[in-house]
C-alpha cells in the first residue's frame, strides 16, 4: 500500500514553523511497511490543499492532510476534503454535544468558532479526538482514503497512532512488516563509529537482511537505525535481535539505550539498581540536568533534588563552595560534595562553567568543569573532569555539558 | 514570481532525519517577497525526481531542488534535470580539476566517485561550492529555472545566499517586499482570541494590506503572524508597526513578545526594569523553569539560582517547609518564602503538584500549585494559584505550569 502526507499550513511555506509532523508520520509509516514516495506542504488555500490531495489519491492508496482543524477561519481542511469528494459539510449533533462538554468540563465558555469542528462530509466518519477539540476525519473514496488529523503533534500523534495506523494496516492487508531498532551512543565520533561498524555492513550488503543507517543527532549522540523486513513480526524481531547483539559486541559500553531510552533513563536505571539517591549542582547548565532527570517516571524514587547555583553567592552559602575562581577544578568538587551533602544523597554531581556570551575569569566560552562525587561502601569517590566545548550558543555548550557529565556517572556506576 | 521547493532524499521519506533545508529556503524566499505554493519531498528514485520537478515547474516560475548532487550511486538529482530538459549530462575538465584540487589540498585521495560532480546538463551551468566538493546547478529551462543545491545545510546555505536568491531576484524584477512580525499571547484560547481580532480581520479583508494568521503553540501560547507585502522595506514595516499596535489595543497585556522574545525574556526584562533578583523552587517543574531562565543572555544580571526540591525531605530542610501536604497552597507560598531567602533574592516563585503518572496525596494528576513572593517597598507581597491541567503526559504538565507561573510573574511585575 502507497500513502502520501500532506501538511497543511502557510506558515509551513512561510518557513516559520517547521514541519515535523510528515517525519514523524514517515516513521510510523515505515514501521509498517507502508511506501511513501511523495509529501508535500501547501498553504491554506482551498483550491491547493484540493490539488494536493487530488494528486496525492492519483499517485498513492491513501493520503494523510495533517493540519487545518482548528477553529479558526483559515482551518479549511474539512473543507477541501468536501470539495474533493464532492459533498456537502454537514454538521454533526453528536460532536456538537462533546465539544460543548469539553468546555464546560474546564468551566470554559465554548466560542461558536469550535462549533467548525463538528461539521464533516456525509460519507466521512470521525476519529475521536482526546487531546483537544478537534476530531481527525476518515474519509473514504472508493478503494482510496483520506486522513485528516491536527498539526498539533500530541494530538496528531495520538490520533495517528490510535486510528490512522491501524486503518491503514488493515487496509493493506499485506503481511509484509517492518521493524527498527535503534541503539544510542555517546563517545564516539561519526567517522570513528562508521570504521568501528563497517565490517559488518560489508556483511549485511551482502546477506541483505537488514539494513544500518547512522542518524548524528548532536547532544543526543550518535544513534545507529537497525531495520529490518520480513514477512512477520517474529522473524524480524529475530534479526533485530542478532544485529543488536553484534553491534553491542563492538560498542560495548559506548551503547547507553536503546530506542527511547534516553542518557538520563539510562543513569536512573543505574542508580536504581545500586540503591543510591541523586543530588544535583548546576551552575552552567541551570537546572537542565535535573529537569532531564525527573522526565524519567518514577524519578522520585532515586531523585532528591538539586541546587541551581548560578550566582557566587549560592555557591558559597548553599554548596560551601571556598574556592576562589568558580569555573574550576576544586570549584566543581566541592560543589558535588555540597551538595551530596546539603541534599542528604548518596551521590552528587555538579557542573560549572563559560556558557558566554562573555568570558568568565579570563577562561574563554565554552570551558566547563564538571565534578562527581559518590559515597560507596569503600569509601567516597571523587572525579573532577573538564571540557572545551568549541564555543558555540549557549544552549548547545550546556546540551553536551549535561549529556557529559550524565554519561560520565553512568559510566562510574557500572 | 513563484518558485518550488523539492527536497530529495530516501531518508527525508523514510522519517529519518527532519527536513530542515526547505524551511530555511522558505524564509529567505519570503524575505524578498517570492511565493513558494507548494513544497515537496520525494526520494532517490529517477522517474518520481523528474516528475516532481515537471510539476513544480508547471505551477511555478522555478524549482529548488536540495539533495542528490553528492558523489554517490543515489546521488541522481543531476540525471533527473537532464532528463526534464531532454540534454545528456557532459563533464566538465574545469570542475575536474578544481575537485581534484579541493582532495590534494587536504592530502586526500580523490575517489572516482567524485568526479560524478563534475558532469551537468549542457545548458546548466555550475553554482561554485566553497565548503564542500559537489557544486550546485542553475539550469535555466525556457523562461523558467531549476536550481540544484547540495542537501548538507552548510552547503546549501552558502549556495542560496550567494547564487540562488540573487538570481531569483534578479529574474524577478519586481522589488516586492514581504514582512512579518509575530505577536506571542498568552491567556486566550484559540477561539476566543479569533473571535476578539475577527473585527480587525474584516477590516484587512477589504484593504489587503496585510494579513494575520494564528499559530497554537502549546505550552508556547497562540502566536498572531501579521504579513504585510509592499513595495519597499519602510511601507512594509510602517504597516506592520500600525498592524501591531491595533492588536495590542484589543489583547493588552496578554502580548508578552515580539518575535523571538520568549516569556523568561519579557520576564528577565521586567525584573531588571524593578531592580530585582529572582530565586526559583522547583519540585513539579524539576529545573524547568530555572533553565529556561538562564537561556536569557545575561540571566546572571537577575538570576540567584533555584532549589529543585524534588524530595519532601528537601523541602523541609532547604525551603523550611512546614505544611503537612506537600502539594497544596501553603508548601508553595512556603516554598516561594524559603528559596526567596535562601538565596537572598527580592522575588521568589515555586512550583508543587503531581505530573504523574501516578496521583499524590489523593491528588489527580495535572494538580498544580504555584507561590510567587515579591519583597516591595511597601511590604511583602504573596499569592498562590491552582492550576488543573488536563491529565496529559509529564511534559506538558510542566510546560503548561513553567509558562502560566512565568505569565503570572509577568503580570505582577508591571
Amino acid at each position: 500500500m502507497r500513502v502520501e502526507i500532506v501538511a497543511i499550513g502557510t506558515e509551513l511555506l512561510l518557513g516559520q514553523i517547521q514541519d515535523t509532523n510528515s517525519t514523524w508520520i514517515s516513521e510510523r509509516l515505515a514501521e509498517v511497511g507502508v511506501d511513501c514516495h511523495f509529501q508535500s506542504k501547501v498553504g491554506d488555500n482551498l483550491e491547493r490543499i484540493a490539488e494536493s490531495i487530488r494528486r496525492s489519491l492519483s499517485r498513492a492508496d491513501g493520503v494523510i492532510l495533517c493540519g487545518g482543524l482548528g477553529p479558526t477561519q483559515d482551518d479549511i481542511t474539512r473543507e477541501a476534503i468536501a470539495q474533493v469528494v464532492g459533498e456537502e459539510l454537514e454538521v454533526d449533533p453528536e460532536m456538537v454535544e462533546k465539544i460543548r462538554v469539553f468546555f464546560a468540563a474546564r468551566n470554559r465558555q465554548m466560542p461558536e468558532n469550535n462549533l467548525r469542528q463538528a461539521y464533516k462530509p456525509r460519507s466521512a466518519y470521525f476519529i475521536e479526538q482526546r487531546k483537544g477539540t478537534a476530531p481527525g476525519l476518515i474519509c473514504p473514496v472508493g478503494p482510496k482514503v483520506i486522513y485528516a488529523v491536527p498539526g498539533v503533534p500530541v494530538e496528531m500523534r495520538d490520533m495517528v497512532e490510535r486510528s490512522v495506523i491501524p486503518d491503514i494496516v488493515s487496509r493493506s492487508g499485506t503481511a509484509s512488516y517492518i521493524g527498527s531498532r535503534v541503539l544510542r551512543t555517546w563517545g564516539f565520533s561519526e567517522s570513528a563509529l562508521a570504521e568501528l561498524v563497517a565490517p559488518r555492513l560489508e556483511l549485511l550488503e551482502d546477506s541483505r537482511r537488514a539494513t544500518i543507517a547512522f542518524l548524528a543527532s548532536g547532544a543526543e549522540g550518535i544513534k545507529l537505525r537497525i531495520t529490518a523486513k520480513g514477512d512477520d513480526r517474529e522473524k524480524v524481531e529475530l534479526i533485530l535481535k542478532d544485529e543488536e547483539e553484534g553491534l553491542r559486541s563492538i560498542l560495548g559500553e559506548n551503547v547507553f539505550g536503546v530506542d527511547d531510552e534516553t542518557m538520563e533513563y539510562a543513569v536512573g536505571e543505574r542508580l536504581k539498581a545500586k540503591g543510591f539517591t541523586l543530588a544535583v549542582a548546576e551552575s552552567l547548565t541551570g537546572g537542565l540536568i535535573s529537569s532531564r532527570i525527573v522526565s524519567v517516571p518514577g524519578a522520585s524514587q532515586f531523585f532528591k533534588g538539586s541546587v541551581v547555583s548560578y550566582a557566587t553567592s549560592v555557591k558559597r552559602n548553599l554548596l560551601g563552595v571556598s574556592s576562589e575562581e568558580v569555573v574550576s577544578k576544586q570549584a566543581a568538587l566541592e560543589m558535588a560534595k555540597g551538595v551530596m551533602s546539603a541534599l542528604g544523597a548518596e551521590v552528587g554531581i555538579s557542573t560549572t562553567g563559560v556558557a558566554g556570551p562573555d568570558s568568565q575569569e579570563d577562561q574563554p566560552v565554552g570551558t566547563v568543569w564538571v565534578g562527581l562525587c559518590i559515597a560507596r561502601a569503600d569509601g567516597l569517590f571523587t572525579e573532577a573532569k573538564e571540557f572545551k566545548f568549541p564555543s558555540g550558543d549557549r544552549a548547545t555548550i550546556r546540551s553536551l555539558t549535561a549529556i557529559s557529565l550524565m554519561d560520565l556517572l553512568r559510566r562510574r556506576l557500572s
